[in-house]
């Protein structure tokens, strides 16, 4: 691996600059990015050597580039995939850190087949942007791959690069990794929007609310402020599961309100102590 | 004010005995627990002076004490309130510091009229015991009172204690607490209980759930380690308040669910952003 062209050089994609160079990559590192403004923050941060910023140079990059990592959205990694699968050759990897993986899976299999290595990185911050990025942001994460075919050279490479960023590798089907996913991340974002937007409905700015208000209710709705601009790829993308554990929790909920004053309620409780999650 | 009993000498107990000695108060401070351990750790820390072991200890203690101070779950309180009721005598304090406060409110009209003010200070810890009690456990916290009648000498006095523990008085009537608290407190606690709930029927102890589940997992699942014996008595004397808000809540999901690919999904972000809850 020789050079690397990272599509998307927001908090994810800039960290990744940062952490092969603190790894030791020494080859060239590309960075493209909708944005001028997170490319000069990539750039400035040395997370990318140069930006490519015409069509004219994007083609460039791309054609020159070993590894491909796509870091955007996923409805905007599919648009990438689609694009840049004409121009592929032999030896080339396209790898992702989209948060679903059927989607990108299915286009893989389709598009580039036996070229592409899907990925997803579980770290990130409450806030993106690489002015954030960091060379250590993935240092004990687990850092998922959906392989679909033997490991080709420049994969097997891939993801030597990623344990020397300190990830821990965890390998997984496309429809596990989604299901997964939609019950430890995707649920908790949902119910944290649905909470969120039922109190403001509820109460908006008020006083009262706010000051008895604690820690409880600081965690349940923090991830309120999440934008629907990250989160709209991943609904649309995994509808099917998220909308499983959605109806999975709203039979619970219910269950537990007509139960309130019964031996019932004590059981789910116990089953919650049960699940004391760890780490 | 010269003499406080304390019935109930766990977490909030004892840290009421400790933050009145911090405050200055020289006067005699009385301990009643169920628990003989509860007790002696009190004793011990100094949150009390003398524990009231025997039926006829406890009599005297409350016969002599200027203020009464209920620090048991809510159903203790009220079965404590009729214990005491006849013996109450002109110029004592009731007081409590239960989670709910209809039925408490109501139980003090009935019971001792003139003699009560309930409260509920909006401070804790993720695990209970006397040994966790803090003098300090109320500075900068809400400690919300629902005055039943005039203020009297007594009350004007406690309240004067409660602020010189740090915390900011803000009076409520009952039904408006329990509708608030069913909200802000309530209704986070049982949708934390029925994700680990579900979460633990889908998954148990699976590796790879847990090293997919990141900071949001463990956030909106961390009330779930709460014990029932604590938020049994809460179910059970806010029963209408909580199944409300758990009504509103089964609804807006199953309108997010139902809307994952649709503009709807972006209004109840939105919303969400808008209520970016302030401490």
């Amino acid at each position: 691996m020789n050079s690397v062209v990272i599509i998307g050089t927001g908090l994810i994609g800039a960290s990744i600059g940062l952490a092969l160079r603190e790894a030791g990559f020494a080859g060239a590192i590309v960075g493209i990015d909708a944005s001028g403004d997170e490319l000069k923050a990539a750039q400035e941060l040395h997370a990318i050597d140069t930006a490519a910023r015409s069509p004219e140079e994007h083609r460039a990059a791309i054609a020159s580039a070993d590894v491909i990592v796509l870091a955007v959205p996923v409805l905007g990694i599919l648009h990438w995939m689609q694009q840049i699968a004409p121009t592929l050759r032999d030896g080339q990897l396209v790898t992702d850190v989209g948060s679903t993986k059927v989607k990108i899976a299915e286009a893989a299999q389709t598009l580039m087949p036996g070229r592409c290595l899907p990925g997803h990185p579980m770290a990130g911050k409450e806030s993106g942007g690489a002015a954030l990025a960091e060379a250590g942001l993935f240092r004990g994460a687990t850092w998922l791959f959906t392989p679909l075919h033997e490991f080709t050279a420049i994969e097997i490479e891939w993801r030597g690069w990623v344990t020397k960023f300190g990830a821990n590798i965890l390998d997984l089907p496309a429809e596990q990794h989604d299901r997964i996913c939609a019950w430890v991340s995707h649920m908790p974002q949902m119910v944290a929007t649905a909470m969120s937007s039922v109190l403001e409905d509820e109460f908006g700015d008020s006083a009262e609310m706010r000051a008895i208000g604690g820690r409880a209710l600081r965690e349940m709705t923090r991830l309120g402020s999440s934008p629907y601009s990250m989160w709209r790829d991943i609904a649309h993308t995994n509808e099917t599961p998220i909308a499983e554990t959605l109806h999975t929790l709203e039979q619970r909920l219910q269950h537990m309100r007509e139960n309130l004053k019964t031996a019932q309620l004590r059981d789910e409780f116990q089953k919650a102590n049960a699940f004391r999650f760890r780490t």
